[in-house]
């Protein structure tokens, strides 16, 4: 793929020799360089080809971080911070080698503060872990990418997922972080306060930074309170772009949607075969509301009477815990479900984000380039943001189907672009997309973060060959 | 004040002599050096001496602020954006001279789209010329200061207000933006999709930078829908620390209150002195509800019982358009209300935000404070978000006094660092809270932020002597 053209990071043999001494004379068995524990730390929810760091760290807390950094900055050796590994666009391959800083480790829920609906956690923390933990406060973490993704991770990427539309994403959950920085200082971005005007936004700078500007080692984070009701359901429609419409019109009404997920018929089939879901292989919308008894029927009933007027229904909804579980664990396994679609093949799963007045449009575009290339792709979306995912099942050894993907994700975030959307909602661009940021935000805007990266990281050892094309000399 | 040690910026006259030149020829009328202008043009709102640019400048457009920012960086000379001069902490002020560059010309609503529920905005645009041009579509901008600033600058302190309990702040509120960085090119930092993970958050960078890294030429902003009904009203309480409770208890119970202001009784005196507002003059908490009708009606009664709880009422709404109107225009007129309590004094308004939890501690120790050193200084706070004000009436021709507001003010924003809060919720650090930011998150985030700074902006040209101290050689 092209790919590999944007992204090279030159070897630097000599410090990867020194560092991986280093660390392996400091860490012991906390630091690893079997070829298999390499690979999984390169491997992950992602079409790209594996490339493997030269040795993976595990450390225990914000001192080792330090430590482990200033050995690479040293000897300028890459550093790849590492979550669960669910990243979908190659954000923890590491084409120069280096290290993997496995964050598993640190997984200490570090203070809970339930008057102020806040929490701090270790960045290995996973969002289920979290959530598990609170139970018996009544608040939750809302931000919920389906993947088991850590929070270090899911800051990230600036990950959101089904609960966005209501809650925000990360972007809007973090309240302040901490992160190691590449002279080896472990600095703090800001305190519990619900806002603050102190300063650059130093939060928002590495939420969503892909691990380029260095290593998070902790995060304070918004809880909500779990509502006092929810309840879901899902709708049938015709045709996808009727369910779209609904979409577009649930959020102009204002209703307050805790989740309005679209999701075509070859995915609902996918679930069927799946996770068992009895529900008709049309287009459908999965819908949650949360609130008090009152309002959530009452967001109930609206939504029904706007998915009656595009031609929807019958709306089925139900409180009942269990029932609403079963439905979100289906939606929530939508990558496993469509991988058995076509029963060996990778995939490949699209981003596109637009304002929502276009989201019919653009899907309807989409499925006709999936029809004109005859790729298998079902769509599923966090519709009410106006983000939706194709995932292209394809043979990753036949260079033909990479052709048509690439001609296909090519066509689809140039299209996103054209309706003033972005090419990644919620993935990052890693190495996937490395090719349609300057697209996006133009050149001008691309060195602004260049030149941020070359001011904080001067010897590029933060994730290097990400997010944007190396300048060619 | 010491504050002039921490701000000096060198004069470049050689420079300015340049610019001043090139700037009047391209110009003309359009570039001013009267005195008069020039000082209205550093004097604010503030308690900080007035120190005036050598010109201001009238772009009528981005392509224009190029061409100054271009100028200006040649000669190495400052660059201050002006929106209403409404900040608080001398963010206009030019301790170095040179360029302020007054938006008011940029005033142009580019586009609303409705059906996105967002728009786009020159910078000098203001925050009730938005409302009134929007009054027919049913969409209404949220974020509410009081004063009638631009959005320009409210994007650039991160302003936020009344509202922001229930509609977040700048930093939530701005999609995107556009900026004229130190080379003289013109970035933009997003689409228009609600969510993206497209590379670095640049537009919250520029959200909150006070005008340090560029020039804000344009604002895309979110857009909130007109409630289908308001209610709102005034709840008496017997102590300032029964109000903060009633306000802690409303927040933790999840009532999505839309305002909720803490007002004390010498405030509630200024109140009726200016404003005939005709309640007791005793702490009162201001509120508004935003929802359908059985939902304000639902908040309104659930509010009720909170503070009765905390020996407060009795508490009396409405849902009639002119009596919420009026309230909120005594909010808003509060600082101007204030300086009715003492002829003659200019007012010091201090800012800090603290968690929640904390909030009725820290009013407490403050009021402590204020009696223990004698002053002038009523109280008054965005209380749902744990950020409030107050204003420290002082004569400043009186060393004295001044030194007294200075020890005070070091006490509170300690108290709210060491708290977990912030020394500004909202009014930015500008050159008033200088000495306070490293404070806060440590010298090695602030030389993060320096970085940044140094790396966009490397000559210092724009709004140089603010946010944090200079480096002593």
């Amino acid at each position: 793929m092209a790919l590999s053209d944007l992204n090279i990071v030159e070897r630097n043999d000599t410090g990867i020799a020194a560092v991986l001494g280093i660390l392996k004379q400091r860490f012991g068995e906390r630091f690893q360089t079997g070829q298999a524990i390499r690979e999984q730390h390169a491997h992950t929810t992602t079409y790209i080809p594996t490339q493997a760091p030269d040795g993976v760290a595990f450390p225990d807390n914000a001192a080792e971080v330090q430590e482990i950094v200033r050995a690479c900055a040293e000897y300028r050796v890459p550093l790849i911070a590492f979550g669960a590994g669910t990243s979908l666009e190659g954000a923890v391959n590491a084409p120069g080698g280096g290290i993997s800083v496995d964050t598993s480790r640190m997984n200490r829920i570090v203070e809970v503060n339930p008057q102020d609906l806040d929490c701090t956690v270790e960045p290995g923390v996973t969002r289920h872990q979290l959530n598990d933990y609170l139970r018996d406060t009544g608040l939750f973490f809302p931000i919920d990418p389906g993947a088991n993704a850590t929070l270090g991770g899911m800051a990230s990427t600036r990950a959101s997922g089904t609960n966005a539309v209501r809650y925000g994403t990360m972007r809007d959950n973090v309240l302040s972080l901490e992160a190691v920085v590449a002279n080896g200082n472990l600095i703090t971005t800001g305190k519990r306060a619900r806002k603050s005007s102190a300063g650059y936004d130093l939060t928002r700078l590495f939420v969503g930074a892909e691990g380029t500007l260095g290593i998070i080692t902790s995060l304070t984070l918004k809880l909500a309170g779990i509502p006092q009701a929810i309840s879901g359901g899902v709708c049938p429609f015709p045709t996808l772009e009727q369910a779209s419409e609904a979409v577009i019109s649930t959020i102009q009404m204002g209703i307050p949607v805790a989740r309005i997920e679209l999701v075509n018929a070859l995915q609902m089939r996918a679930f069927k075969n799946y996770s068992k879901l009895d529900y008709p292989e049309s287009p459908c919308l999965f819908v949650e509301f949360h609130g008090s008894d009152a309002s959530v029927a009452e967001q109930a009933e609206s939504f029904g009477d706007i998915a009656a007027e595009f031609g929807g229904g019958p709306f089925i909804w139900t409180s009942v815990a269990e029932e609403r579980a079963k439905l979100w664990k289906a939606r929530h396994d939508a990558y496993w479900a469509t991988l058995t679609l076509r029963p060996g093949a990778r995939g490949l799963s699209t981003d596109v984000c637009v304002p929502i007045s276009r989201l019919a449009e653009c899907i309807a575009e989409t499925e006709g380039d999936i029809a004109e290339l005859g790729l298998i792709a079902p769509i599923v979306g966090h519709a009410g943001d106006g983000n939706f995912h194709t995932m292209i099942l394809m043979d990753t050894n036949d260079p033909k189907e990479i052709e048509l993907a690439e001609e296909f994700c090519a066509r689809l975030n140039a299209r996103a672009q054209r309706m003033d959307g972005t090419c990644t909602g919620e993935h990052g661009i890693g190495q996937g997309k490395i090719g349609f940021i300057e697209g996006e935000l133009g050149s001008e805007g691309v060195d602004v973060m260049r030149s941020i990266k070359a001011a904080l990281d001067p010897d590029n050892i933060f994730n290097p060959g990400k997010i944007w094309p190396r300048r060619l000399p």
